[in-house]
């Protein structure tokens, strides 16, 4: 679907809609509804099943998200985390240069100094989208961190997360202390972060307050044990910065193991990058044509990042490939920082090596852009039905029930969503209108089963009568006993996880 | 427990800790580890399955946690959420005026003005904590908000919202129009409230970023249907104003027919409290004769409350009866007041009936403080023992999974561990030290069930091997067959939820 009618359809079902809606809303603020926010819970049990799931050593934690000044001083947000911003002087609009600079550059401003983007903004004559005059400022940077006044004294400066990865490192010292003193030890987040974009924007790809699911494993450069094998034969959609110099933008298909032997990349992050792609591809259910492993060069990557791969999907509804999650690896940039700005020595002794400072390898995933992937690639038009594929772990509801006739039938209806509900299986009863017309509310809601209680139900009494249980995707229709419908659903109504290793 | 060890005792396995630990803390902040994350969820859940299960047509949602200024204006937090913040006038240290009269006045100070506060603390000599000096201001009101720019402009102001309830007022007018048009409707949100407060303390009780689970119910206040015959024998433990004027702490056993036939209490509340009451009871298991259901009196509540119960626990980390819970009914305070700010109309049109303000009642849960007394009354010593005697449902890891020798048993424990991840149950794998030890780290941990492999596993091959499981707070120990481990502990794991009406 086009952006327009899918934001309107998520709208009108009730999955999301504007912050405040009923105050004009807030720009890059968005609610999720009844649909939306169990999604969404869907999706971070299903990434923690999958990412937390890769190893007994990988833990989720749920650090604050308010940080101290000196935490994004020595992280370096304070004085880094930026974006050039061009000021109108004429109308005195605020933009970010790459949004300006879509059209005359495409490629974006990535590694460009403010002058350099300036530059090119008076050699484009580039216009002010709002009042169409060329007098645009220079570029300057932008902190897109929130500040607040923290305690009663004025003087004590705190930040909104930017990223939930600082909880994880700010925590390495203590889940070292109750752990097993082992490495690699992972350390998972999710939850908000927040950033004052200058420009949000595509509902949920540029929000201000916005869910981020990230993975940090710390582990021994000299050392990361994995069972490589189990992934050696993948084939992945990479687009290197080699192939993307000659201006190549699809991916080549490449085995895990060659991306080793020739591609010089090390086992431990071919490793987590299979894993990635197969949540995507296996776990999500994204098309693997739509996805490509784009690599950031030098000069677009983060000076601290050794390694970075975006995960990019091909989304209708946005016109093209955008970055749904990334593997970075970081080094020891973080934990160096923070034994620096802490003056705590976060170095550790593992048994059996000497002391080192663990490298870092982080995963991560913005779950809020993944909820819109996952209406943009499953929500789709057949003949006259509107059906969203979804995966039935992720589904929101697992299974409509209705009575054929309400007044009949409800009592029977009821009861079963009741004794659905108490077997961890979300039914959602509706009695309101033709039995078509409630398939096709479901075939919306992306729910994959639904269950219809009539007369033949009533007749055999409470423990023997058998309901109508319809799938979504096939239409297909059974009679089954209503004491086994719970059964019959339950087993793909749990996520999947990889192999552990 | 006593608080200093039960602290030492949490921070020590890894289910909470300070903020930012590393730079010395962050007042008011905490983070919750593996145990505390895992604990927090379930909780969670266990809180939406009882309350959103109350009623087909109670929702959860997931609004933005950034509130507009209009927002907080209408609401009327930018002028009234404030505390009464008195500041030593030689050494500079601020104070919550209740605080600094813990002693001279230990019913707190709601419903006093400034001048009357500041009248008690002259009359009484009251010194400052800090320094001892007599030179204390007259207490000024302090706003608990923190609020922050927002864009780039410098123009726009927010506030981190106070309150999860904000989220379901805004929300109302959508999820009306996305919903069936009938009344009740009731929104839930669990999710993150801040509050600036002047004297952060006792961990999880007073802090500035802390996790609410409230649900507000929209009815007709001409009548609102519900099954109160399921509820009119329950025996609450109540403390009314009436009673607590004649100075009783403790409260009296009265039923709910009786609170609405002679004590002047509306159905709906009844049956609302009563559910609140069974889920402390029932579903967190805590002794009902440590929970009393306390009512404000006019004096104490907002003005906007008609009534007010707040569920109170005794707990022994804490010395006295804490706030876990309340339930307020708000009337049509908020639905007027975001109409009268908004400019929309929030009055609806229900089938059958004239247009309508809707009243509002709220249940409010505290999910760090019911973390905290999920600590205080169920982690116990019992001879040697420290267990956890956590319901199962809620046990952060289900089931310890041990191998007798590691090198003979790892890789079927590890095996079985991921089985049973896969089913859905939170398995542990712990191969360290001898088996008493590792029993003794589960009971900490809450877990309810441990499993050994050992050589008679083995010897039978891997579907018929024999595991033992032993359970927690019997220390009963039986072999089962491993294959029969996720059918026996699972029922245990599932939270209870109500008959719905």
């Amino acid at each position: 679907m086009k952006h327009d009618e899918l934001y309107a359809l998520l709208r009108r079902r009730g999955v999301l809609w504007p912050s405040a809606e009923i105050y004009g809303g807030v720009q890059g603020l968005y609610d999720y509804g009844p649909l939306g926010t169990a999604l969404k819970r869907r999706l971070e049990e299903a990434w923690a099943a999958w990412f937390v799931g890769l190893s007994h050593d990988y833990y989720l934690i749920d650090p604050a998200e308010i940080l101290p000044e000196p935490v994004v001083r020595a992280s370096g947000h304070l004085e880094n985390f930026t974006d050039p911003e061009v000021t109108c002087e004429s109308c005195h609009a605020a933009f970010r240069a790459d949004t300006i600079l879509e059209k005359v550059r495409p490629e974006g401003v990535d590694g460009m100094t403010p002058a350099q983007i300036g530059e090119v903004v008076r050699a484009n004559q580039v216009k002010c989208p709002s009042c169409g005059s060329v007098e645009l400022s220079v570029p300057v940077p932008f902190n897109m961190m929130f500040g607040m006044d923290f305690g009663v004294t004025g003087k004590e400066r705190v930040y909104l997360r930017p990223e939930t990865a600082q909880g994880s490192y700010l925590s390495f010292a203590r889940m070292w202390d109750v752990g097993r003193h082992a490495l690699p030890l992972g350390i998972a987040v999710i939850g908000k972060a927040y950033r004052n974009e200058i420009a949000p924007r595509q509902v949920l790809f540029r929000m201000r307050a916005f869910t981020q699911a990230e993975l940090q494993v710390f582990f021994d450069p000299a050392g990361f044990p994995l069972p490589f094998d189990q992934v050696r034969t993948e084939v992945l959609p990479v687009l290197r910065v080699a192939r993307r110099q000659n201006g190549e933008e699809t991916p080549e298909l490449v085995s895990a193991d060659e991306l080793v032997r020739t591609g010089g990349l090390p086992e431990f992050y071919v490793y987590h990058l299979v894993h990635t792609f197969r949540f995507f591809r296996d776990v999500l259910g994204y098309p693997s044509e739509r996805i490509r492993l784009f690599e950031k060069s030098d000069a677009e990557r983060a000076f601290y990042n050794k390694l970075q791969f975006d995960v990019e999907v091909h989304l209708e509804s946005l016109g093209g490939y955008k970055e749904l999650g990334a593997v970075h690896y970081r080094g020891d940039y973080d934990l160096s920082r923070h034994s620096q700005g802490s003056g705590k020595d976060l170095s550790v002794h593992p048994t059996g090596r000497s002391p080192l400072l663990p490298h870092v390898l982080e995963l991560t995933f913005g779950v809020d852009r993944n909820l819109w992937g996952l209406a943009d690639l499953h929500l789709v038009k057949e003949g006259e039905r509107t059906l969203w594929k979804l995966p039935a772990f992720l589904a929101p509801v697992a299974v409509g029930v209705f009575p054929l006739i309400a007044r009949d039938h409800a009592p029977f209806a009821l009861q079963l969503v009741d004794d659905l509900a108490r077997a961890g299986i979300s039914a959602q009863y509706d009695e309101s209108s033709s039995i078509g017309k409630r398939y096709a509310r479901m075939d919306e809601a992306g729910a994959p089963f639904c269950v219809t209680v009539d007369g033949e139900t009533m007749a055999a009494g409470p423990t023997q009568g058998t309901v109508t249980l319809r799938a979504r995707d096939s239409r297909s229709q059974e009679r089954v006993a209503a004491s086994e419908v719970a059964g019959r659903i339950y087993p793909s109504l749990r996520p999947p996880r990889p192999r552990r290793s």
